[in-house]
């Protein structure tokens, strides 16, 4: 007779298969309201567990009032905030549209997002396009050349982006994470050589496209100009890959990690659509010049879907120069990726470390491994100012909160009582 | 007083400031007969020491024979042989014209080059352009895909990138290679990385520049499609920066070390235009499949310009996933570096390795260290069939000849009597 520990065993091995064998390709670009399932004009969807407008923290705030002004709902932060506090709008978390947003991760219906599928088993996930830094509506600015910046990705970028992928068959994103790898990304804080490598991809379809050279010029140079490029299809690989196994029976592994910026939660393969919450932490990190962390808001953010399936703070061994972002020393990050293989299940079998003589990427976070080691996931982030529309204040470092992996593995012990 | 060797310590000092304080620009792409001094239209370079046609390994002639075809001064391989072994030609290596060429390191009249220089001191340095791996000229293959590739990078290719460098006042290529070395390339076998960021800096200027789109297509087609791109461009930039201590008095560094196939040679920037020479040695290392070491030329090419001034085999730190391509492991790769410390008077102030906790480079050989420690320089670098006419059959790693150093060291002491 097996046990419950060796089915829970099994089901996670059958996990760590799935994830491997996902092969996330981008596919298309269109507007949010034509491609998120269950997206109407009223919905605005952000990062991490649902949360209210009152309960929301600075920088998603800030990047509601500007996706309300971008969508011609309001005319100005007042209205904007009127307009979210009325109860009209409906503000829900991307993961329940099988969309991921970094930081903030505000998705309104006319938002362009990369369209990614899954080849191995045939689902989707959503992602917007990257802004680039600075005054960004991600880390809660809403000015006016944020919000211009919003219209130029629509009305340019996107469509011309849409166009030169007709032309690729898809881009198989897997093995751009692959190649970035070995070349000093992570993948969520880092993303410089698969920014390049994807430029690189798309350029000969821009080139062949009937686009005007001129916004063939614009796309080329938003996109060589912007090393985080990358980030946004990294999240959304790493979501089209992790949702294969939620709702896999038996199974103790994370399905998804994000952070609302006031609360942390996770959900785990076995234990169905349950939210497991705690207070999001502040990292700890590199401030930039006229900032401290009395200006950091908490944790923020869909991005540590990266970490949910082995890359980021996961796979920082590959890349040690992210120690200049985010803090530490370079044996710090060898470090920090040594100890994630022991709340793991397995060793990615196609993500590969140099720096760990070729070691795979730790992958499939087990909640057992996690409370019975005191080890908590490590997440690097960038870090938001707690105030709306001020912006990205550093990058840092931090762990989940064990709070919630406690709940969860409660939860499960519940399931076989 | 100062002693002898206090004079050396202090010349060497200087020396490992100018390699430092050097600011390799790209400026221009054009044909060697207009660019590199000294060349007549019966010159060919080659890589390496001075050498006859009678002694030359079976690459450099299959090389030279492709060139002589490719000028139009030989219908065909036999008669390119009668006309090599006549007498008219004038054989000289690169080096003898502040030139380097990649394994057999053939140049001739036709052939455009790229143009570097050294914003800090106004010299320049030549290389040609990278034709891509396989069937290429510079490993001895000559058929007529080579002449055709040939004839494109003259007539297409070269024109065009020097109408795009029009519009960039110059590329810095000691910027790339500082970004390149913190995403995993050493710049000698490994150019993944640079090769990429030089794409995007030269596009907006292709995109810019008047050429038709075409063009631009197969530009950047070629480009991106070659991994090994930046490789002339890194070897460029290292010449122009070896340069500028050639000739310091009392300086016991290394300012040049290349291979001819044949022989292998070294200068030293305080002993004058002499050559000092030893047989090349064979590497060990890893073949394509269907060849083994029975079938490799000797050690070959101006590459090992790289590792005169602290970049290929002396970077291996930063370039783990290069042992997929030479041999080895990533912690040889790490010790590799770790030993041509000591054998090397600085480490590179501008140029980190972000595995070494953002180390410097190792920076300028001393003759003086190689002997005392019996350590000789690392090379990493490609491995030519034997035969004229084949091409690669794969890369590896070796040590420079011991021999060439004592004789260098012998007359450093000589000229102290």
């Amino acid at each position: 007779m097996t046990t419950i520990g060796e089915r829970i065993d099994t089901a996670n091995v059958r996990a760590a298969e799935r994830l491997m064998d996902s092969q996330p390709v981008l596919v298309d670009v269109a507007p949010a309201a034509e491609s998120i399932p269950g997206m109407s004009s009223q919905t605005i969807l952000h990062a991490g567990p649902p949360i209210s407008w009152e309960r929301m923290c600075g920088p998603v705030r800030g990047a509601v009032i500007g996706a309300l002004i971008y969508e011609g709902l309001a005319a100005a932060p007042e209205e904007a905030e009127e307009l979210a506090a009325g109860g009209t709008i409906r503000f829900e978390p991307c993961h329940h549209h099988q969309a991921v947003g970094p930081m903030a991760g505000v998705v309104s219906p006319s938002m362009p997002v990369w369209i990614v599928l899954n080849k191995t088993f045939g689902n989707y996930a959503f992602c917007t396009l990257n802004e680039g830094l600075g005054k960004v509506l991600r880390f809660g600015a809403n000015g006016r050349e944020v919000i211009e910046r919003l219209k130029w990705i629509e009305m340019i970028l996107a469509p011309g982006l849409a166009r030169a992928l007709e032309g690729t068959g898809g881009i198989n994103l897997k093995n751009i994470i692959a190649q970035a790898l070995q070349m000093g990304d992570e993948c969520h804080n880092r993303n410089v050589a698969a920014s390049n490598i994807l430029l690189g991809e798309l350029l000969p379809h821009l080139l062949g496209s009937g686009l005007e050279r001129s916004v063939i010029r614009e796309i080329t140079d938003f996109m060589a100009g912007n090393v985080h490029f990358f980030l946004n299809l990294s999240m959304a690989a790493c979501k089209v890959t992790a949702d294969t196994i939620a709702g896999l029976k038996d199974c103790s592994v994370v399905s998804l990690m994000a952070r609302n910026g006031t609360d942390f939660g996770l959900k785990v393969a076995g234990l169905g659509d349950r939210w497991f919450t705690a207070p999001a932490g502040i990292p700890r990190g590199l401030y930039f010049p006229g900032h401290t962390e009395s200006d950091a808001n908490p944790d923020l953010g869909d991005s540590t879907i990266t970490e949910t399936v082995g890359l980021g703070g996961f796979a920082m061994a590959s890349a040690p120069a992210i120690v200049k972002f985010v803090g530490g020393t370079p044996a710090d990050a060898l470090d920090t990726t040594r100890e994630m293989y022991e709340i793991c299940v397995a060793r990615h079998r196609d993500l590969l470390m140099p720096a760990l003589d070729f070691m795979g990427v730790p992958l499939g976070i087990d909640i057992r491994k996690v409370v019975e080691t005191g080890i908590a996931p490590v997440i690097n982030t960038g870090i938001a100012h707690r105030e709306a529309g001020v912006g990205q204040v550093g990058a840092g470092i931090l762990r989940a909160p064990m709070e919630s992996f406690h709940q969860a593995l409660m939860a499960l012990g519940d399931q076989y009582e």
